[in-house]
C-alpha cells in the first residue's frame, strides 16, 4: 500500500500545484544577490534532510515585512526541493481555512504533517505564521490551540523512514518570538525590502514598465530630484507593493513616470514634491 | 455551468440594487472638488483592476468622520464601476447581519468572496468595518473571527481569470490600524467633512431649502453674526448630519432660518448666542 | 396583505397599552417648565418624521438620573406621537427579557424594528439602554451582541415608504457615550431632577398630600429651618425618589410633616437635624 | 382561578415555612433596642405595601457584619408582614440554588417574582445577595446574569393589583453598591454587631448559660480583667458567633467561663491573657 | 426507609475507610505535644455537635505547610468522632475528581453534603481546598462554581435533627481567606513543620531508621556540624518530606547518616558541607 | 484477571517501545560526568521505590534548557529502570495529545496512571510540561484542566500493593514553579548544556564528524582563534542544537570545518569573523 499512498501524496500535491503559481504570479525577480542567496540556503537545507540520518528534520523561518515577496520566496524553495526529489509538498495557509474553528483549523494542520509522513520525502509550507494562530494586535489575541499545534508538530520527528523539510513564513518576528515559537525552528533566513534606486531600476526594466521616452524622463527626474538621490536613504518598499505602485501608474498614460516616481515616494513616506 | 452562474450572479446584484438607493437617498451633491476627486479615483483603481495582469486585486479604504457620507460615496464608486462593466456588485453591511454570531459572520462574508469569484470582473463593498468586527471601545472588545476573515480576505488573490475591486468604510481609521488591517487595503482615501459657510451654503442651494426671503435672512445673519465669518475655523459637520439640522428647521416654519442657524452652531460646539 | 399586516400591528400595540399605564402610573406632573419642554421637542420630532422625505429615520435618548422620570416621559412622548397618527408604538424593555440570553435579547430587540417596519409610521421605546446591553460596572461588562444590534438599528434607514421614531432612555450617559452609542442618536435630551423646595411644593399640592394644619406646620418648617432655605442649594431629588418620601411619611399620620421633611434631608444627603 | 392560584401560593409558601423556623434557630434576643426599631420599621413598610395606592412595590435592604444576625431579623419582619395579612412569603436564598447554572438561578429567581404576582399581598426575602450573585472578591468574579435579574425584578412594579414587599439581606454593602444595586433600594436598615459587655450579659442571660457559681467566677473576671472593663472599645462580635463560642465553651465543664472570656476575647482580636 | 438510608450510609462510609488507610500510610507520630493537642481539639467539637441544640453545624480548617500531615490528622479526627458515635463519615478529596467539570465536581461536593444529612451525626472532610477550587496562581484561577458550593455548604444548617461535622484542610490559607472563605469556618487550627532536631530524632528513632552503629554516628554529626546545633533556627521540614529524606538515604547503605543529614540540610534551604 | 492485566500492560508497553528509539535517535554521548550521575541518580530512585515500603510514590524532574537532552535521558531512565524489573513504562507527551480538547488531555493523563495501577511497579515519563499545559507565555495562558490533573496525580499514592516512578521533563522551570507544581515533586535534576570546547570535541570524535585532515584544520582554528580559547566563557549550547550544527556544516563538503565553527559561533552568540 505503499503505492497507494504515493498515489494519494501525488494527487494531493497536484491539489496545490495550482495554487503555486498565483503564489509567485509576477516571478521572482533577481533585484539583489540576497534573493539568490536565499533560494540557495533553501536548497542546502532540502539536501541535508535527504542525506542526514541524524536530521531526518529541520525548519526554515522566512522572516520579513509585508510584502517583501516571502510567500513567493518560499514556494520558490519548495518547488526546487520538488526538483531534488522531494515528491509531496503541502502549502498550509490560513486562505484555505477562513472561517474555520480554531479546532478545525489545528487539526487541518495536524493533517497536512500526518499526510506528509507517507512520502518519504516531504516538504511543508506553513503561510503566514500569524494568520494561522488568528493574531490580533490588541489584546493581544490569538488560537492557542493553534500555536500549541505548531508548537508540537515543528519539533515531532517524522515516524522511522520518514523526512522532512518546514518552510514557515512570517511578517510578525516578534510575535512568533513572544509566543516561544523562536525555539521551533532551526534555521531563520530574513528577506529584506528593496532599499535603493538601483534596485527599483532593476525591477522596472525586468517588467518592461516604460517606453524608451518615459526612460529618458526617469532618468532625468531620478538624477535630479534630492529624494531619490543616492544619498537618500528613504527608499524602503517590498517588492509587492512595488508591483502595485508601477501597475497604478500605468492607467495614467499622460504622465506615467510622474505619477509612479510620486507614489513611490509618499510610499516611502515623503512629503517632497515633484517637478 | 458560467452561464448559470452569471445568472446566480445577476440575480444577486439584483437583490442588493434595491437597498443601493436607500444608500444613497439624497444623491451626492457636489459641495467641493474632493467629492468628485474620491469618485475619480476610484473609477481609475476599477480601470487598472480591469486592465492590468499583475493586479488581478485591488483594495480601497474609505475613511472619514462619522455621517461624512461614506457610504453614499462607496455605492457610488460601486456603481460607476459597474457601468464601466463589472457585472457583480455586492454589499456586505451590519445591517443584515444583525444578530448573526461571529461564525455566521464571518461565513456570510467569505460567501460574498466566493460568490465574485463566479464573475470575471467583481466590485465587493465593505461598509463599516468597525461594525462588521463588532467593535466596542470598552475592553476593547471586537470579532477576532471577522477580523481574522477579513484580513484574509483582503489580501486573497481571486482564482486564475477572476478580478476584484474591494471597497471598504470606516469612521475608526484608528481602530482599524491596530488591528493590523492597514497593510490590508492598497490605497486609503479620507472623505472629508464640511468646514466652510461657502459649503454648507452649496449643499443649501442644492436642495432649495429657502424662500427667497429666508434666503436674505440668512445672508444677514451670516454676514453679521461673528460664529458664521470666513475667519471662524469652527465650521466642522457631515453632510449626513447637514442634512439632518435642515430638516429639523423646516418643522418650524416660522422662524426655520434662525433654528437652522442655531442648531448648526451647536452641533459645530459652539456656544455664542444668535440675535 | 397590508391589512393583515396592520391588524397585527394594532394588536402588538394594544399588548403594550396596558403595561404604558403603569409606566405613567403617577401621572404627568408640571413641577417646572423643563417638563412640557421636553414634551413639547418630543411632538416636533414626531412631525419631522412624518413630514420629511430627507430624514425617514429620527432617534431622541433621553437621559438623566435615576429616578428622575425619564421612563414616564418617554412614554407619553410616544403617546403624543400615536394621537399625531403613528399607529404603531412598541416599548423593548429589559422587564419583559429577563432571564433571556443575549442571543434572545437582540433578536428580540431587532424582532420590534422589524415589527415597526410594518406600520408606515411607528414609535419604538427602547427603555433603560444600560439595562438592556447587562451593564455592570465591575469589569465593566456588558452584552456585546445587543450593544452591536443597537449601534445598527438605531442608525438603519427603514424600507423605502416607511417611517420611524426613536426614544430612547438612560441614567449612565457616560456609558452610553463611551460604548460609542452617543454617534448613534440624532437628538439629546436632559431630564432634571428637583431641585428648589418651590418644585417640591407644587408636587406636594398637586397630589394633595397634606390637611390644612400640616400645610401649616409644613410651611413654617421650611421658612424657619436653614436647609429649606432658598438660599441651600442642596435640594436635588428625582421625582419617583420624592413620590416614595411622600408615601412613606404618609404612614406615620402623627407627625407625617416632620416625617417628610426629615427624610427629604436624608435623601439630600444632609445631617441637620429638624426641631 | 384566583383560588387555584391562591392555593398554589399557600402550598408554595408551607413549604417554605419550615425552613424558616431553621433560620431563626436561636430565636431573637433582644440585646439592644435597636433590635426591636429594625423590626418596627420592617413593619411600617409592610403597612405602607399594604396602604399606599401610589407605591406598590417597597423595598428594603438589610446590611451588616458576617454573623450578626441580618437572615434571621429579615424571616422575623416577613413573618410579621405575614400576621398584617401578606398571604405570600417565599425565600430566596442560595441554599437552595447550589450548583445550578447561572441561567437556572437567573430563572428561579424570576420564578419566585412571578409566583408572587399571583397573590395581591406579597412578600419575597433575598437572603445574602452577594451568594446568589456567585461573588468571589478575586476578580472580581460574579454572575452578571443574575445581577441583571436582580436589577429588573428589584425595580419592576407588579401587575395592575398586586403589591409586593422585597427584603434583600448582604454582609457585603459595598459590593452591593459597586455593581449599581444601591439605586435598586428604597430603604436601607444596618443590622449592628454587639459592642458593649452588657449586651453580652443580656445574651447570656437569655439562652441561661452558666450556674449561678458560674455567674459570679463571671462576674470577679469582668469586673477585674481590663480587657472586659467598660472603658475597653473592644468588643465586636456578632450574635452568631456569640452563640457558638457559648456552646463551645459549655462542652469544658470544669472551666466554662474562664474558657467562654479566653475565647471572646481572642474573638475580637486580642491578645492579653486570663489570670 | 431510616434503616435504608442507614444502611446506605453505613456502605459508603465502607467504601471509603479503605482509602483512610492510605492517607495515615505512616501513621501518627507524636513528635511535639501539638500534634496531640490538635487531636483533642478536633474531638472536643464531635461533641460540641454531638451535645449542643444551638449548633447543630460546626465546621474546622486545618492549616499548614505542604506536607505538615495535615491530611492525616484531618482523617485521624474523622476517625476519633467515628469512635465517639459518628455512624457517618465521608472523604471529599480532589483525588477522586480528576478530571470533572467544574459542574460535577460542585455536584460531587453537594452530594457528600446531602448523604450526610442521612445519618443523625456525620462527619465530612474536605481535603485541599484549594485542589478541589482548581486554583492556579497565575491568574490567579479557580472554579468560582466549587468556591461558591463551598461558601454556600460550609453554612448551611442541617436538616432539623441533623448533625454535621466538617473538618477542612489547606496549605493555602491566604487563597482560601482572599477568596472570603474565612467567615465559612468556625474554628481554625494550624499543623506545624518540625523545626528541632530533637523533634527530628523522635521520628528516626520511631521508625527505627538507624542501626546501633548508623546512631553513633548521627550523634558525632549532629553535636559536632554547626548547622544541627540548637542555636541553629534553619530547621524546618514537613513530617512527610522528612520521612521521604530517610527512605531515600536508606538506599545508600554506606553512607546512609550523611547522606540523610546532608539531604535535610539541602531541603531546610542550606549551603553548609558536611564533613 | 492480574494475568490479563499484564497482558494488557506489556501490549501498552510495547507499543511505546517504538517511539522510545527515536526518542534516543542519536544514544546517550558522555560528554560530561553529569550526563552519567543523572542516569544513577535516576536508578537510585527506581530502586527506592521498588524496596521502601513508606514511599510507594517517588517523582522526579528533569529540568534544564531547550535542547539540552531532557527527553532522551528521561527515556533511558526509564529503561534502565524497565531493566531493573519495572514491566511498565508509560510515555505521556504533548506529541501524542495533538488537537484535543483540554477535557481530552486531562484524561487522557488520568488514563496513563490508571493504566500503570494494574501493574505493582510502574514508570510514567511525563515530558515537556510546559506543553502539556498548552503554556503560552503571553497571557500567560495554559490549560488549569491539564495543571490541576498533574498536581493531584503528581501525589497521589497507588492503591496498596503499587508502586510508581514519575519522571518529568521541562524547559520551563520558573513556569513549573510559578504554576505550583513545584511542591509536587520529590527530587529535582538539572541537566545542563555543553560550556566547554573539550565537550564539544567529545561529541565530534564520538560521532565521527571529522576526516583526518579536517581534524587538523579544525585543531589549527580552535587553538589560534580567541572565540575558542579556553578562557571564553560563551560557550553554551545543548547537546541537540550541537548535533543540528554538525549535520548542516557536513552538507558543505568543501569548508566542513569553518562552517561548522562558524555556525557553532553564531549559536553561541557572537560576531567575530573567522579567517
Ligand atoms: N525577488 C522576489 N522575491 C519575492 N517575490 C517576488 C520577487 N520578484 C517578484 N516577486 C513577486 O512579488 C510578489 C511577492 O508577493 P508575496 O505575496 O510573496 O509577498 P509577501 O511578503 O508574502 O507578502 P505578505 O507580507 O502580504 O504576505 C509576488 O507576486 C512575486 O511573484
Ligand atoms: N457629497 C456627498 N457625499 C456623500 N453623501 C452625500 C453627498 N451629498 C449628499 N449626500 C447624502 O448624505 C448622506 C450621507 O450619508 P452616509 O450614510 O453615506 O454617511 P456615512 O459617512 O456613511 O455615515 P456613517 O458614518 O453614519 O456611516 C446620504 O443620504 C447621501 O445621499
Ligand atoms: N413630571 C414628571 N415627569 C416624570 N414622571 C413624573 C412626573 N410627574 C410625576 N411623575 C411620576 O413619577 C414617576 C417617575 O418614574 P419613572 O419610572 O418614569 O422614573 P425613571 O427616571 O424612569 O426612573 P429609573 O431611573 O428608575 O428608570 C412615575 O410614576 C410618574 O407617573
Ligand atoms: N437579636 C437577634 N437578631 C438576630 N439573630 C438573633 C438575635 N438573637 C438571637 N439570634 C439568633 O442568632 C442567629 C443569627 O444568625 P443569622 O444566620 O441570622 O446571622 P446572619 O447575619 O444572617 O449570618 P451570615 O452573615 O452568616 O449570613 C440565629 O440563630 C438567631 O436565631
Ligand atoms: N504527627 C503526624 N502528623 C501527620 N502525619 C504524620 C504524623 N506522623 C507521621 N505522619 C505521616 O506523615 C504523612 C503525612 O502526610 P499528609 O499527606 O498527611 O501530609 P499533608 O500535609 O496532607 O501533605 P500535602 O500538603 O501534600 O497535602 C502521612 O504518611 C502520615 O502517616
Ligand atoms: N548525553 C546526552 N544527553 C541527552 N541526549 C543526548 C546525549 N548525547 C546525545 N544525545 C542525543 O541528543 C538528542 C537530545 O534531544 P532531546 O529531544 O532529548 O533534547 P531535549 O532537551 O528534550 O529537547 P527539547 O528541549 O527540544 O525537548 C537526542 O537525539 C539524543 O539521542
Ligand atoms: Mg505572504
Ligand atoms: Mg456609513
Ligand atoms: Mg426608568
Ligand atoms: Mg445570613
Ligand atoms: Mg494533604
Ligand atoms: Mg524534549
Amino acid at each position: 500500500d505503499f503505492q497507494l499512498a504515493l498515489l494519494e501524496v501525488k494527487s494531493a500535491f497536484g491539489a496545490d500545484q495550482d495554487s503555486f503559481e498565483s503564489m509567485v504570479l509576477n516571478g521572482i525577480i533577481n533585484w539583489s544577490p540576497a534573493v539568490q542567496s536565499i533560494l540557495t540556503e533553501g536548497l542546502l537545507h532540502a539536501k541535508q534532510v535527504k542525506n542526514s540520518a541524524r536530521t531526518p528534520l529541520v525548519s526554515v523561518l522566512l522572516e520579513g515585512p509585508v510584502g517583501s515577496g516571502k510567500t513567493a520566496l518560499a514556494v520558490k524553495m519548495a518547488l526546487q526541493a520538488q526538483e531534488a526529489g522531494f515528491p509531496f509538498v503541502r502549502l498550509v495557509s490560513a486562505e484555505k481555512l477562513v472561517g474555520m474553528t480554531e479546532a478545525a483549523k489545528s487539526s487541518a494542520i495536524a493533517k497536512a504533517f500526518d499526510d506528509s509522513y507517507k512520502s518519504p520525502l516531504s516538504v511543508i509550507i506553513i503561510d503566514e505564521i500569524e494568520r494561522l494562530l488568528d493574531y490580533a494586535p490588541i489584546g493581544p489575541r490569538f488560537s492557542n490551540s493553534v500555536l500549541q499545534t505548531l508548537l508540537v508538530l515543528a519539533k515531532r520527528l517524522p515516524p522511522t523512514g520518514r523526512k522532512l523539510l518546514i518552510i514557515a513564513t512570517t511578517s510578525h518576528a516578534n510575535v512568533v518570538n513572544s509566543l516561544g515559537l523562536e525555539d521551533a525552528f532551526d534555521v531563520r533566513l530574513t528577506v529584506p525590502n528593496l532599499n535603493k534606486m538601483d534596485q527599483v531600476r532593476t525591477v522596472l526594466k525586468e517588467i518592461d514598465a516604460f517606453t524608451e521616452q518615459e526612460w529618458r524622463d526617469y532618468d532625468k527626474y531620478t538624477r535630479t530630484l534630492p529624494f531619490f538621490s543616492t544619498a537618500n536613504p528613504h527608499i524602503w518598499i517590498g517588492i509587492k507593493k512595488l508591483l502595485m505602485l508601477i501597475e497604478m501608474a500605468a492607467q495614467d498614460e499622460s504622465s506615467k513616470v510622474v505619477k509612479f516616481l510620486s507614489s513611490l515616494q509618499d510610499a516611502c513616506g515623503q512629503m517632497d514634491t515633484l517637478g
